[in-house]
């Protein structure tokens, strides 16, 4: 009858932060779920931002301290939406304060530090849920749950890109994304991350890797200082060639410059019975070819997500109206509320995110060695 | 500093009624607005189920009884979610009791309805804000800003549909959406609304019409009665052809049984300059023509909606990500919100919903005596 | 074993004349024909263009004076793609000489030449085609014949447009299209008649229709004469709403100012048990929705013409290769060749071209007096 | 004022020897050819099958042998239509006699033998052209101008595809395509070399690249003898990172056997300063992106191909009304007459089509050795 609380601790007010926040508030309504959410703390950056974002935000208490928030004895989950070079020791703080813990993607620099997190987690007990948000697309769940199914077959093939062009202007202003130091790699680790999370998801797991990464631009102008340049450190556009385990072969690719992509997360995934198409782009259908319709009548169906797909009916339960970017976040926080109360498998746990963090970590390596990487050679 | 908190009444917790619960839960951390939001009470069918739904939805209080509600000194604003034929009933009670109304639409069954509910709004000096929500998505704000911004030059055409194939299947259950007392007409006065108002939104006021409609299915199965069949008594699909106050001409249509089609709010609007290809299904994109590219690379432009448009930047700092249906209820809300507090004019008020009800009777006049039809004729 | 000789005598060597050029010469290659094609002369405005042309498109004989083609003992068949308001004249003097007619469409500029036209040849006995050519798409035949076949169901709406934008910029110039003496109609002759025809085709006898129309640019300056400008005097867009002797109903458009559309001939067949939607302007490829697939994997499926429907496989033994613009008319041929050889029934004869005709003035008559207007009324 | 004639002679009457004879006939028309057209004799399997196709497709002469056919001093062409693996044999003694040579795709089976071609045609002086059709659709025309013009910046991406479904099936029955010595490699060279001639086409020479190769169905039965099986030689699929001379990367990609994707020949061609996007199952519309646009108004541009692009006004003086397969053989032999009579460049000769067996040849090498290989390695 009385429901459990969970009391969010959220670090970080930004682009996810914001995202994370709206995505708590409505995912009740959307969902049945089997706890209360409670927005307990914010910390942010100052004091005074953090107390400001939380009175609009809708948390309880502020800190400019994210070491605060992290051992505060009245957060059960630490949610972490900070900037990508932070997730470690933020992480690493949260389980050893015995906190569930909630991050956004990539999870770590580098597979090293992501395997060092995945068992601090394991050992202390915790749970853990990674933000690969659009895999938690109803359109997604259809896919997988069309694949899971055998309708497509034996999965021979996989296609997929993530690629935008926010820093297709050469004139786009240096920043803390350009660094290894802040960033790890580039788009690789930012969209590339992505799109292998979706390829592990739908075809299973990536076992071999040759990849060409490129950085296009290589000095970009300080903000706000004439004359300046900062060097770029890391990839504007990797390709790659991938094995998986069952057979299949795939290419993938992430840009951060290609010009007029504003979120073309694209796959196609090839059977020996049919064949799937997404787009992100235009997030609510699905492009399904089936070889049980050969024939006069043949053709791709394009297919719009409604009540009978998953999860859909709990946003809408008119067919074809259509869901948007944040309302995959409500579903994964349905996945992270779920997973803590009901005992619901979570997924993606830090573990799978560190399968993601070998890959781009083997994908760096076949560049950097102009050959094939075997994942295993990733500890 | 202390803002000002709206405690909002519902009615109803189904279809609607949850997209609005889901609404004022996330629109606060979307936008900053102007007052708090209390989910103060909400009323349904019976007091088990509205106490069960408020819990889930986040309601403070329920009741079993809609005039409860509306006589509740603690309501600031009444929002009514019920099936079309109790919005009359529950407005104006609403009104009487001086509280602002946000009412779903159709607003009422007929002109003469509508006109009496806007009439009471009036001279009782309350706000009112109608749910015809497709006209807030930001994608169809930016077609908006563009027409206004006489990019278009002047309108000459519109082409509009709203067509559902909810009820294609023959054996699709009656239900009170089928009886002139409960809803007035079918998809003229359910889907056509929509399509009506987005033209006069879009291209200005409709003067004259011309229309033919028909009721395809005319018996339908009673559910859970085999072999009882209900008399469908209103049309399953509308078209008409339209003069707008400003010389353009169109065509409208809306259909609920177009087998395939599941939000098809489709228009295009020609001017002199460009045109503007807008599909609901696709709502987060907008084709654009301008006669400016004329020449060897012209072409429809494919714009997808993002923070330099309208309101997006609220939802997503990333171009392309896509919004929801969802999100054009949040977008609503807050255009309620600023309404009631900031003073800002609201969008679609009761008379602008009128204005559509006046459509509504002049198409079903028109298809009766088969004759183009004035709006003056309807008072 | 030897093949009879079609000699083919064509009028005009303009837009439609060198189309007609190409496929009489692809033809017999593509299908393999029951008669061997001989290009025996053409008939142009002058003696000297006549020759020229004829040389380049491979005309034996050519003439300045079309009368003495249609009188030469050694034509079967004359071919008149001459502006429109000489249709008549030549086809008058082809049948009163004993040839067979193949015209280019709209047949006449009103229903009452088109019906003398039409009963000339049939008391002549002399066989006829007009070149309603978009019908003969494979993509088209293939609408069809799922029409027929009854996968759709009973038909209960059609709608269609044919829009372009050759005359979109108010400064295009005035020309022989925009006075009646030679024209007839505007927009709605040239390219309604189109849309008409295809509506007949698919959907059967258009019985009722209510009609709009407009000249939205009314005067054109003259070319080469500054200051000039010509009085428009027909219409640049019309609307109507259509009855069918079936019961369906059904709205139909035409434009040339619709910027942006280049060959925008689009339409949706809704049956109670399916739909098609076909774009001229991707004329390879139709949308399918049946009600059979209703369920979780439903949705249009986007048919790519090929060897498995009409008429492909003689062009492309691969599917989705995609036809052109001029294959249609290679195919319009081969319906020519078999008709007047193989004495298959011809599609669309004078009759039926007599059929549009009468549509294109009751929709006239329907705007003038502003009322619905029954085809019958039309002699 | 009395033009050459070109006296052509075919050998083989099967798919593209077809399409090849369509183009004949119908190009004089279409454009204004430099020379005459004869279709002086047409070579096939036997005697009997050459005598009735040549009457059909309209050849004056024909021979079961067609080294006859090569050294009838009537002859100026010898155009080869013939299995992949005669192609060097036919080419060779066509060269000896002098004959200028037109052959279909792919040139050779590996890059020996066409290197070999290419000398023997050099030293000879006689003229050669390939058919790599696609390259010469107005709309791929239109691409390769958008990119020589600058208008994209500096190409820094390729990502291309050809994929079919011919062999989707694994009861698809066994045939010469399949084994390495009449085939060569498998879709490799059968589609792929289509999409690398168009990376070099647009992009310039491809230095570098690694591979992978799948042959999917390794046995497929024998067509009318139940219960056999012929072994599958080469690749099913196949996916290959390039390296551009001017510093561009990209993917490509081949499989014939992607369920539901019939010409998918598809690329993305990015720079610096915007995008094209090309679908050969569209293949009269191109996305262009232009940084220009950059703004609340910027997308794609569905540029329809029309008459103010290259060739498409010989076809048809409307825009968007829509080229087929076989015009784009249309636009090849324009190439070839003009190419051979008014000096105009060839493009591709056999030289180019080298190129690409190098490209085949290193692919094959790479995916043996799975490492990277130079194109240099390939003599």
């Amino acid at each position: 009858m009385s429901k459990k609380t969970l009391r969010i601790g959220l670090i970080g007010s930004g682009y996810m932060g914001k995202a994370h926040a709206i995505a708590f508030r409505s995912a009740p309504a959307v969902f049945e779920l089997s706890a209360d959410i409670e927005l307990a703390m914010l910390a942010d950056i100052s004091a005074e931002q953090a107390a400001a974002k939380a009175a609009v935000m809708g948390f309880k208490r502020s800190t400019g301290d994210w070491r605060e928030l992290v051992n505060d004895p009245d957060i059960d989950v630490v949610d972490i939406c900070s900037p990508n070079w932070l997730h470690k020791e933020m992480a690493l703080a949260a389980i050893a304060a015995g906190k569930h813990v909630y991050s956004e993607k990539p999870l770590a620099l580098n597979a090293a530090d992501a395997r060092m997190m995945t068992e601090a987690a394991e050992r202390a007990g915790v749970k853990t849920l990674v933000g690969f948000n659009y895999a938690k697309n109803p359109t997604v769940s259809l896919a997988r749950e069309i694949i899971r199914s055998g309708e497509l077959g034996d999965i021979v093939h996989f296609r997929g890109t993530h690629n935008e062009d926010y820093l297709c202007d050469p004139e786009a202003p240096f920043s803390w994304r350009l660094k290894r130091e802040f960033s790890g790699s580039g788009t690789l680790g930012d969209m590339g991350s992505h799109i292998i999370n979706m390829a592990q998801y739908l075809v299973g797991d990536i076992t071999d890797v040759v990849a060409d990464l490129k950085t296009v631009h290589k000095k970009r102008p300080i903000a706000n200082a004439p004359g300046e340049f900062g060097e770029v450190e890391n990839d504007d556009q990797v390709h790659l060639l991938a094995r998986f385990a069952n057979g299949a072969q795939g290419t993938l690719e992430s840009s951060r410059i290609a010009c007029g992509r504003k979120n073309s997360l694209w796959f196609e995934v090839t059977g020996t019975l049919g064949t799937l198409i997404y787009d992100q782009e235009r997030l609510s259908e699905l492009q399904f070819y089936s070889r049980k319709d050969a024939g006069p009548r043949e053709g791709f169906r394009r297919i719009l997500v409604g009540p009978e797909h998953p999860d859909y009916a709990n946003f809408c339960v008119s067919a074809g109206h259509g869901l948007g970017y944040n309302d995959q976040k409500v579903v994964e926080v349905r996945d992270l509320v779920e997973g803590l109360c009901a005992e619901r498998p979570m997924w993606p746990q830090f573990r799978h995110a560190y399968e993601v963090n070998r890959v781009l970590d083997a994908v760096e390596l076949s560049h950097q060695e102009r050959r094939w990487v075997s994942i295993e050679e990733i500890a």
